[in-house]
């Protein structure tokens, strides 16, 4: 079954419309009314249809905020994805509370793991936009368990840069701070 | 300059010892009276050396509970890592508290490097373990921003799994919830 089928209903992938999108700011606490607009999510959001039910999950845990549910495309066995309730796009649009709650879930999630699974180490990662690969565009953080000698790769090998590359950046961040 | 002679002062990447190998609990929080063992740690772990500024960094924020710095092998222009000024050596050790500030402290870089460079995108990388590819033994985020075309590699490629592999994974997490 391919994944934009599971469960028998379409997965839209690309159905997560933001609410910077919508004119809103980043990190803005919207009014929990279901407006047009949230409603229309409600029905192309993956991740919005899983945490509300109305698309299936296999929930490792939840609380009032965050959703913890197995990848149904696992980079190991029991990699899990914790998502807010709340829809936000990526890091940049997220509030700094919704995010605190997603990292509590990823951190009992990850002590529930070791607990279960008795992994050799595990990753955590979240990606926001395309070029970091997000896929859904409803913020999530991935949760996977690592075997020695699995094979998974690792994302760089970088080398030392020079001290003044390391200069310049720092004077672009400072000007902005 | 190798990375181990940074600032001309020998860096160990594995001389960060943890908690739990001195006997405390995973999650423990630990008197601030300098015992014998955490002041040998102070001397051998390099990020408890970069806190406590023994050695140098390219500093992009701090504030009382974190310290954000370039990394100086940078998978990008910008790479940042978050470290919490107080030593826990992974996710199964650091304490709920502590690990909620460097998410804290994650979503206020991952802003400041969208304003500062206006990367396409961004990740956020944590590893827990050598078989994760930790290298340094102090709990660390990595914040590393993106740009359409860079040439960080994807850490998996998976497929979807069957569901009754997802199942057999969920009864275990359950069994011990």
């Amino acid at each position: 079954m391919p994944p934009s089928a599971v469960g028998g209903q379409p997965w839209d992938y690309d159905g997560c419309t933001s609410l910077r999108e919508q004119g809103g700011r980043a990190g803005e606490v919207r009014p929990r009314r279901r407006t047009g607009a949230i409603i229309d999510r409600m029905r192309t959001c993956v991740f919005c249809q899983i945490v509300s039910g109305r698309l299936p999950s296999h929930r490792v845990l939840e609380d009032d905020h965050t959703v913890a549910f197995l990848d149904i495309a696992p980079a190991s066995p029991g990699h899990t994805l914790v998502v807010p309730r709340e829809h936000a796009r990526d890091i940049w649009e997220i509030s700094e509370a919704t995010h605190g709650h997603v990292a509590h879930m990823v951190h009992r999630v990850a002590a529930l793991l070791n607990t279960a699974l008795a992994p050799d180490g595990v990753n955590i990662v979240h990606s926001t936009g395309e070029a970091a690969s997000q896929e859904v565009f409803h913020f999530h953080a991935h949760v996977v368990p690592r075997r020695h000698g699995d094979n998974l790769q690792r994302m760089w090998n970088s080398r030392p840069a020079p001290g003044q590359d390391l200069e310049q950046v720092l004077a672009r961040v400072t000007a902005v701070r």
